[in-house]
């Protein structure tokens, strides 16, 4: 049978059974964890599916790669820098960073900001 | 600059700005709609995002081809068949349907029941 990875609810923070998330660590990041939901682990051959989460305060790295990006807003509010232009974003909404455009999202409130973020196998 | 999908939440449904989704037919589904979030439109070049929605007493097709799903569930309850069993899922589960195996999406609950499904480029 396939894999399925039970969501455990918790206040202020999303998590999911035996799933620990990692810090997410660069030289730009602040505050941020990264948990793997779907990826090498679960032998998937195309694509990885991430949950990211961000502190109030916090941001992910000014990040400039070749792969794109699929992000579905979960949790909290946030501001997405993409290219040369900031947007506010909230629960439900859908963006895609294509290759090679800058980004970075940063938490633009007083809870946990928190997204599915899709990329190719690497 | 990247591309942004507004989500406009609505009683009952899940919806984006300028996202229209689309009656899921085929000759074993019943009641379910697909609307596709990140795809060709998007000219995103290797994984596709869709919202599925499936209706009280409504199901996907059961289904078994070549490509893996990677799913979380965003609204309601379900009953999701892989393989040989079938699994309960609420909000936040997350799933993944490997290549060739046999699996289909039921609503257990008398609310719409959605979620994100990400597959290859096809």
């Amino acid at each position: 049978m396939g894999v399925v990875h039970r969501f455990i609810g918790r206040e202020g923070a999303f998590g999911w059974e035996g799933k620990a998330p990692e810090e997410y660590v660069t030289e730009t990041a602040k505050g941020a964890s990264i948990n793997w939901l779907i990826g090498p682990r679960e032998e998937a051959p195309h694509f990885a599916i991430r949950y990211i989460e961000v502190e109030p305060g916090g941001h992910t790295s000014l990040d400039n790669h070749e792969h794109e990006h699929g992000v579905m807003i979960l949790k909290g509010k946030g501001r997405v820098l993409m290219g040369q232009e900031e947007v506010e974003v909230g629960f439900g909404d859908i963006l895609f960073v294509p290759g090679s455009e800058r980004h970075r999202f940063r938490n633009a409130g007083d809870e946990p900001f928190g997204f599915l973020c899709v990329i190719p196998r690497l």
